[in-house]
């Protein structure tokens, strides 16, 4: 027996129509690309995705087209979150800090129908607009009369130039709630870079759970400063939770600097700010010399990479803002657990309760969490046993995009190709990493590219990659090296071999020359006894 | 192009799978019928449940099958709501204020099979088990001995001997999310009672929204007394949002008195506390004249009913407790809107800060609303302008169970029965009622049956009721009657032709004897005019 409840597709457009309606006047603050800050207000937001979603009926781009961004965090990038996606086609955000030779291919797998970019990635878009094949229409993320003469690119118009003549009404179409509304693809798995294709479905659910007390408590109290860009994985999904609850935005645009994220903060009354360690990291840099205080600041979201505990510590200490430990991927829309304490753990004693919030966090409800050994055996949760952490849920994927690498799951359940352990309580933490990538500032590089460059070189027989710990920048890889018999190259020799074979900062910090590789029963090489053997290693530098 | 994401069943199964594996050990604390109080944790809530479940398979009651419940808020009946909903089966939770005569009636429509109570119904079921033509089992919520002999209820078991040597094991159904989960009648319409039936994809969806933290922002670090009864809309969907997030839960059983309630609010830490105006009003009656005040409890949310202004004064002021006015109804699972303010009004001087938090509040997302015309026609959200007040959204019924009343939607949008104004910033107001009811304590009264039964009496030509504001009860009923040429009937009489007819608490408070009833056009009676000309009344005993 069915209920009887009213069929109502959770969509996307549901959201924006929401924040016009309710929040109309709530703001949205940008920091554009030429520096000035820009101000409107979330009916602004409303009507100007609606002329996005006319410029794309006009070119007459079926459902489900794919529309790439090259973009900072600002008002530009939301309207075509709502506009590309409200109207039933697919956004793309691209990740501008990947090699332009991974955007051309990634470009052409997704085949992205229009690219729209900011004017920081004009030489980038000059570099690979040629590799990509099946963009029709360049758009720079401008006014029409800032549209450079020559840039050489085929088909560009302004964005103003080609929304802004559109008519600001629009139905937005009752799509079937499963309908793909998103594209974000991640480098943190072996091989070619893979898709994760959301839906309005999952991306509404997710900005429910993701707004939850116990996750990132949004309300309409709060003006939020998401540092985390919207390339990766939609800035963990604010920009949605955000018009959900009609909080204001505030966007830093290319600014990530100390300073810059500093004035924002104060100028804006920010509540809650989220991004990875290391923009953390240079905010406090910036801070701490100076004696600087918040005045609104409350909490920050802290995810990616592990949290530095002295993090968490001088947030809470220095500066009382509380910080929220979180952990997802790519895969999870992005959110999997918060650390949020629970009633019992307020009376703890302080050292007990940093403890705590050094771990990665609790499920928000949806998604759903185990730890397993080799042969796929469920480990208890006592805190101690660690073993691969699978997940499953409503924002989890079920396949990457074209079936990129094959089934990815177990049993139903999606592996994330990291380890951790699971308390009583519920509170994960990541213990280790299965999976052979390195994450540096919150970006992936590849071991087995920086390795295969390596082995390229005619004097080396066997390169291995692994992460090394950095203060600023959580992790940087290194390369040990075997040498071929009777070959030589030195170390300044192999770091040049790297240039222009990958992004800059993929380049690994350091060549360790060694004598053997250790390898296992199957050839493989161990990573672990290579780091055991690297110990006593300090990066250059540190 | 649909996206690529988990396909996963919203599932009231799920939430009490979440709250067992994440707060195994959270608390919930049961004021019982005997007076004590009983304390177990969310593992034992799910344990039992899958127990409830399989003494429902055990039975070979197919799914959709109804079980009824007469029964107060506590754990047993928290069971219920899993275990029968869970498994597929409609919990059916019926009010046991209303006259045994309705709740045989509303028994026999629901077709329910099992009924489970609490021994301080076991009169009721006594007076009605001979009406309820389609229960076969009744399940007395007690120890196996505690149920008593010679009750006449034939198949009367103890729910312990149900399920209590049950085995603790289950594996919850994979339903379809639109799956019917349970029933709840209102009499607030016209007409005979009127069943809305929610699905598990109503009732989650409403749990995350009814949590977020512009709604009732529900926490792992809450403890919540739902004052409001389970057998009202699911005490307003606490139940689901508490296990969704893991908090504390605390019931207050039959005792709803003003001490018995501060103590329970004192002894368990209480956070939150939800309920219709009545009870707060005496709870503060309780606590003024004793000088008492609240260590933990920080807001209330208030609905139901409007929130007299002094009420949420005196819970801010005198108790430093944030009342939040919310607005819903059966028909909407039930909760509609919130008044939370926005960062913009945190600012205000606190008489306007209240002028706000009179209102109704705003929509929490997923409904939308609308005022409109008599002519049907959309009126501007400018806080001026009055109209009907219509909803929409994905807990909102479509139809009555049974389609009982035929298509209740205009244009898809349920027509809510309340006359109210929306100011350009979200917030509504009801300002009057359309549908001819009347609200007393959180129950309603139908102001056609309360006429009815005096036009049933031989002196009376015509009768009409009306409600008229009370101090305690939020409104009570009068009837004002024209009596027949020649006949004569007194106050006293009347009133005394009520009983037995209607439960007690329907019997109008006076009789007011008048010339006429104004009539209009069409010949309906006009209330507001007669509401008009009795402007200087005041109710018996005020
Ligand atoms: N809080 C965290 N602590 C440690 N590692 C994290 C954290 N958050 C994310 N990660 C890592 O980042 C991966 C997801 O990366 P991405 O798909 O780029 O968002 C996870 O699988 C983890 O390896």
């Amino acid at each position: 027996m069915l209920g009887l409840m009213q069929q109502q597709s959770l969509l996307i457009s549901s959201l924006i129509e929401f924040s016009d309606q309710h929040h109309g006047d709530g703001e949205v603050v940008s920091r554009r690309v030429e520096g000035d800050i820009h101000r409107y207000t979330w009916s602004d937001v409303a009507r100007r995705s609606r002329q996005v979603a006319n410029a794309l009926d006009a070119q007459k781009l079926p459902e489900g087209t794919r529309i790439a961004t090259l973009a900072w965090n600002g008002y530009r990038h939301l309207e075509l979150y709502f506009g590309v996606s409200g109207s039933g086609r697919v956004l793309h955000t691209m990740n501008p800090r990947l090699h332009p030779e991974q955007l051309a291919w990634i470009a052409n797998h997704a085949e992205d129908q229009v690219l729209c970019f900011d004017m920081t990635f004009l030489p980038l878009v000059q570099a690979v607009h040629s590799h990509c094949k099946t963009i029709t229409q360049f758009v720079a993320l401008c006014d029409a009369d800032k549209l450079p003469e020559g840039t050489g690119i085929p088909n560009l118009v302004s964005y103003e130039a080609w929304m802004g003549q559109q008519p600001s009404t629009y139905d937005w179409p009752q799509l079937d709630e499963n309908t793909a509304c998103s594209l974000c693809y991640t480098s943190g798995t072996t091989g070619n870079p893979k898709g994760a294709l959301y839906s309005h479905r999952s991306t509404v659910l997710h900005a429910y759970a993701a707004a939850l007390p116990d996750s990132m408590c949004i309300s309409a109290r709060d003006s939020i400063l998401p540092v985390v860009p919207m390339f990766h994985v939609n800035a963990w999904g604010i920009p949605y939770s955000a018009a959900m609850a009609g909080a204001k935005l505030v966007f830093p645009g290319p600014a990530l600097d100390g300073k810059s994220v500093y004035e924002l903060i104060e100028a804006e009354g920010v509540t809650f700010a989220a991004g990875v360690p290391t923009v953390w990291q240079m905010l406090l840099g910036h801070m701490a010399p100076a004696g600087l205080k918040f005045s609104t600041l409350n909490r920050t979201v802290i995810g990616g990479s592990a949290c530095p505990p002295a993090m968490i510590d001088a947030f809470r200490q220095n500066y009382n803002v509380d910080v929220l430990h979180a952990w997802g991927m790519t895969e999870l829309s992005p959110l999997g657990t918060v650390c949020t304490l629970k009633n019992k753990h307020l009376s703890l004693p302080a050292e007990q309760q940093m403890k705590l919030r050094m771990k990665q966090g609790r499920c928000i409800f949806g998604i759903d969490m185990k730890i397993v050994d080799a042969e796929g055996q469920a480990l208890p949760h006592d805190g101690k046993s660690a073993g691969d952490l699978l997940v499953k849920g409503p924002w989890v994927i079920a396949s990457y995009y074209k079936q990129e690498g094959g089934n990815p799951l177990v049993d139903g359940w999606f592996p994330t190709g990291d380890v951790a352990t699971i308390d009583t309580d519920g509170f994960m933490q990541i213990t280790d990493r299965s999976k052979d990538v390195i994450k540096s500032g919150g970006e992936w590089i590849s071991s087995i590219d920086v390795e295969n460059i390596a082995m390229a070189h005619p004097a080396v027989a066997m390169a291995a990659c692994i992460g090394m710990r950095h203060p600023k920048w959580d992790e940087r890889p290194i390369v040990c090296v075997v040498k071929k018999p009777g070959a030589d190259v030195t170390r300044e020799a192999l770091l040049a071999f790297y240039e222009g074979k990958t992004a800059k900062w993929q380049i690994p910090d350091d060549v360790v020359f060694v004598d053997a590789i250790p390898l296992g029963g199957t050839g493989k090489m161990l990573k672990t006894r290579l780091r055991e053997q690297l110990a006593d290693y300090v990066l250059p530098g540190l």
